[in-house]
């Protein structure tokens, strides 16, 4: 195989890679080279550009570290996250919807007890969080895991400025009670950018982008049996909510976070203060029995 | 904009980068998003199969340093490169074709006399190139640059083994005298397998390919008015021109090492020992006026 112009490179390609043993790696393998050739083709890249496209991606990839990960960021900006997430959790009648990990989730979350106040030695506005996780048919499930995770009312989540605060905060793992039921108290969180700093940011910039995230409070739940839940519950009222960078926002996920002043509060903790209350009921669906999807 | 599902998403972000002032960076990007979401809605990656395809974005970026490209193998073992090489290089009557500069370009290659052996202290089987430039219309160019730069015996460039060798070789940069010719001294280029491993490798690996690219010996060559060549001339026989790892060859780029014995050689050295000697002339054409491919 030899003097490939443009239109013949690509069954050039096509035919080398059809010698690949594991079918589904022949098949994204062949996806890959047809898209991305047709890409080319269309945009008609001059040499510096695709030096360019070179240099962004080296770059995205020396800006990925044990706290950052740029690639993440771009394919949330470009709504590949959104997308691989509507692929592979379509909703059934019931069942809570789904919305990107995001960057900020960390696997050991400190285990607290329902009631506990997880906000550390943050500041902000009170906010009780209460809920309840059950099937999609309506059936409380009991200890199932419930993990949140949000930021502080500037906007930033413990892991970015642990320098400063020293421990994580506004991040814990719940169990449910007999009835299916948590609850807990941190501070109401506020909008946000995604990191900015890097090629992500730049690729906003000249997209005539901003880089904002409405509001709002992650939750990955998980019981035995069932599909593992990750989404976030939004506030209401955002401004942010028609624009969110990541495009995240499904109106089923938004809630009211709603202004309560000094009296006993839903849990019955005597607060003088004013305060916020969100409550959301999760449903989960039965695991796929499909193997892909494990 | 919210709720978005499997198909809407993609207009979602195409309406959101709408708004890029520069027309190029808008078609670009819009283009970017239409072919990425339709290979993603094709293939339907699973959660995990996302996570592998950022995890292998992000170990390629990691493995980019000032000795190693692996965003540029990976867009030469893609078919990218010579694509993007096809499109902005057509071909005119007369003119040398092109193929991939490679990741082994010096910029400050050392500055050479015709005749002058440029292989340092390297062994291998003695080399004689002799060559020509000449616009298409066949006035030769006086005074042209021409940077040269090959492999060893053992398929390594000096780059990849300056611990060794302390200093370049096999790399110089000559110029064409009054009746636009040029002519030097090296040793005889190995084929070799490109850089395997780092993702790349791995790539090559899973799609059931080898990572060997046919015994060749670069040139990038310039003169003022005319459009700079870069190419390679591959050695005749060599058993990987028809399956060259980065789909560079072309038929008219081949031309055979002919073999030597003993006496004087073309050049009017005294040879006592058998030696390859590889004449190529090479066809420039005039400067594209079209100032994107500036």
């Amino acid at each position: 195989m030899r003097n490939f112009n443009e239109n013949t490179i690509t069954h050039a390609v096509l035919e080398r890679i059809s010698g690949a043993s594991d079918p589904r790696i022949r098949q994204v393998s062949e996806a890959l080279v047809r898209h991305l050739h047709a890409f080319v083709r269309e945009v008609r890249p001059t040499q510096k550009e695709w030096e360019f496209g070179i240099d962004f991606l080296t770059r995205t990839g020396h800006m990925c570290d044990d706290k950052r990960q740029e690639f993440i960021l771009l394919s949330d900006t470009l709504g590949v996250s959104m997308l691989v997430d509507a692929i592979n959790h379509p909703v059934p009648e019931g069942a809570t919807e789904t919305t990107v990990l995001g960057p900020f989730f960390v696997q050991a979350a400190p285990a607290k007890q329902n009631g506990d106040d997880i906000s550390g030695s943050m500041e902000g506005e009170p906010m009780l969080v209460t809920g309840s996780v059950s099937s999609v048919d309506g059936r409380p499930l009991a200890g199932a895991t419930v993990d949140v995770w949000h930021s502080d009312d500037d906007g930033y989540y413990d892991v970015q400025q642990l320098d400063k605060i020293g421990d994580l905060a506004m991040r814990a793992r719940f169990h449910t009670d007999a009835n299916g039921r948590f609850h807990f108290w941190s501070i109401k969180p506020a909008p946000y950018p995604i990191p900015h700093d890097g090629p992500v940011g730049e690729m906003l910039e000249v997209q005539g982008r901003h880089p904002w995230r409405p509001a709002h409070v992650h939750f990955m739940i998980s019981a035995p049996g069932f599909e593992q839940l990750v989404t976030h519950v939004f506030v209401a009222g955002d401004k942010y909510l028609d624009s969110d960078v990541v495009f995240g926002v499904k109106d089923s996920l938004i809630r009211e976070f709603a202004h309560r002043t000094p009296g006993t509060a839903p849990d019955g903790r005597a607060m003088d203060t004013d305060y916020f209350h969100l409550n959301y009921d999760f449903g989960l669906k039965l695991a796929a029995s499909d193997a892909r999807a494990a």
